[in-house]
């Protein structure tokens, strides 16, 4: 380990696109990045060892499904989350602000934090900018996110300024109960469509000097264009020394969006949902594996992608796998679905070192099928 | 490639259990050997590099289920059925005679063949002795099994006489339909739980002399003793040279009883259907992984085994991932499951060779817990 955690290099720049190195605890993560989603502390149906066959440098679990379970106190007596799962690689938790924001009527929030009763089993709890911190730092992840308030969209504009001074007031809270120097705290800019309370959610952030920033509340079902203007505006918002987080993106056009305004990191289920669903990603745009048209095709899934799903199995076989619902169908789809994602980013990383990233960005657009997204 | 498919050598005996080498299209295979059933041209959730890593060195796919999907010509297309699911050792393929059997209500059985409806759609189908032979022999597989009429137990006596006459009737088309030396005819002998019934079906089966011969119609509900006699019983009908085959096979106890009488060969899709249900094979007897007892239990699955799921993740993190409904659940401990009894075989071939066959019996019979079956 070269380096203090936190520490972001960023080695090169193409237009607004970056290429960075981000240092953590568990090692240093090149940028932008893909991370896969392991909510449960399981990226679904992939093993680590998968996952560091596929070149991922970091996953993401959720706060909010560890605490209810398995709970804080199984895996603080695993040896933290890395160990339970066995990834030895760096972690970043979401801090369950988003889950409990889902929940609608299950949920009471003030400024104290927010108190909730379990999907599972009905049981009462509250999420508190402290001890969410706490939680995160107890099961030693590289990035811990701070606790906000999603709002989910269209909302008035009273609910939204709301939204953004409550997240605010949190993540300075969640600020002063830090604890623990290698996990670090990301804040999460909220604002819904409105650049002003962007812009406010983000100086109160930002005034807080945190080593890196995510931009939240977007791919939550706005318009391309007001996806692509937002993803720009509030990128723009952030210090060009930290580290840009873009949350729950990913399709291959939305990561050529957001990595040309200058974000450094995502996550997403999108190809792991799709992967159990039968839709894969392919740099040509996404095909559903159990159409009629694919039973005696004996090509790989994608000839531009160098997984070894591609390399191995065909796509008259994959869809029979999942005509059969036979569970190694979402496996090996959920494989090659991340592939693609962690694939790109890695040539967007050269292409933007080479500083020839608006030709590759232009390419991969245009490659894409039409309806491909 | 050494040998002609079909030579079986035996290497050594200890007491009744033999240890032999089976050579076929696709490789040589060292009995006794346990086969993992990959019904639909997949063992559930496993990739051919799983079972290659796991030592399995035949699988089990099932006529039925690929004769309704995805089909004769789709497989032929793919240039076979090791090229379309990507498993590049030997492939046995069960009839569908038991398939069809289970079917009920839905088929109906005369000299000609079996007349059912598919489970998936209710289309009509035929299998006749020829048309399942050559269905098997057009998809390329190692061993053959000959069309047989499965009689539930309890059954009348002429029932059983019935099931037999007719099993030897289709045998004798099966080996008159033949037309690939690369893929072998095995018969299967059955009869019940009726010593003389079962001596008639061995009788009229070896007369044909086929590459080898399987005990069909056991371990479908008579007790552990009827399992053990019929067993004995049977294996002591076929010849010394040629293997033997027990179907629906098992358990590590079974597997130990039936090496003893002199079984060669073994498929079951107990490991793997435990697995996906959450128990776990041990060579201490079976646990339920979701029990609460395992929740902090931060041990391997089995401190005996050496498979990669041991060596990496605990029972804790096992039992979490049932718990939450985890697909990689299912997955792990499928791939345990099979490495135990894989293992318990390999060693158990050791066993014979240094003529310690009744020792090893005894220990592992030993170290089964009670209730572990």
């Amino acid at each position: 380990m070269n380096g203090v955690p936190g520490a972001f290099a960023l080695r090169a720049t193409s237009g607004n696109a970056r290429r960075g190195s981000l240092t953590l605890a568990h090692g240093v993560v090149e940028t932008p990045v893909f991370m896969p989603v392991g909510t449960a502390a399981t990226v679904k149906g992939l093993t680590p060892g998968d996952l560091f066959e596929l070149g991922a440098r970091i996953v993401l679990a959720n706060s909010y499904h560890l605490w209810l379970r398995p709970g804080r106190e199984t895996i603080v007596a695993a040896g933290g989350l890395n160990a339970f799962m066995r990834w030895e690689r760096p972690i970043l938790t979401d801090s369950g602000g988003f889950q409990v924001f889902s929940l609608e009527s299950r949920r009471v929030v003030s400024d104290a934090g927010v108190r909730f009763r379990s999907h599972i089993d009905g049981s009462e709890h509250e999420f508190t900018p402290e001890n969410i911190v706490a939680f995160q730092e107890a099961l030693g992840v590289d990035i811990a996110m701070a606790l906000d308030v999603c709002v989910k969209l269209p909302a008035e504009q009273t609910e939204i300024d709301e939204a953004v001074r409550r997240t605010t007031l949190w993540a300075e809270r969640c600020a002063n109960a830090r604890s623990r120097a290698a996990t670090l705290l990301f804040g999460i800019v909220q604002g819904g469509l409105d650049e002003s309370a962007r812009a406010r959610s983000a100086a109160g952030l930002t005034a807080l000097e945190l080593p890196g920033y995510a931009v939240g509340g977007l791919s939550v079902g706005e318009t391309r264009d007001e996806f692509e203007r937002m993803t720009r505006f509030s990128a723009g918002l952030l210090p060009a020394g930290k580290p840009r987080y873009l949350m729950g993106v990913g399709t291959v056009r939305d990561l050529l969006t957001a990595v040309d305004a200058g974000i450094d990191m995502f996550d997403c289920v999108y190809p792991t949902r799709c992967g159990r669903n039968g839709r894969a990603i392919t740099r040509a745009g996404d095909l559903n594996i159990r159409n009629a048209v694919f039973a005696r095709d004996f090509r790989p899934l994608d000839e531009r992608c160098s997984c070894s799903v591609c390399a191995t199995f065909t796509r008259a076989y994959l869809s029979h796998l999942f005509r059969a619902e036979e569970m190694l169908g979402p496996r090996l789809l959920s494989y090659h679905n991340l592939a693609v994602l962690i694939d790109l980013l890695a040539e967007a990383r050269t292409a933007i070192e080479r500083d020839e990233w608006a030709a590759f960005r232009s390419a991969n657009l245009a490659a894409l099928a039409p309806a491909g997204d």
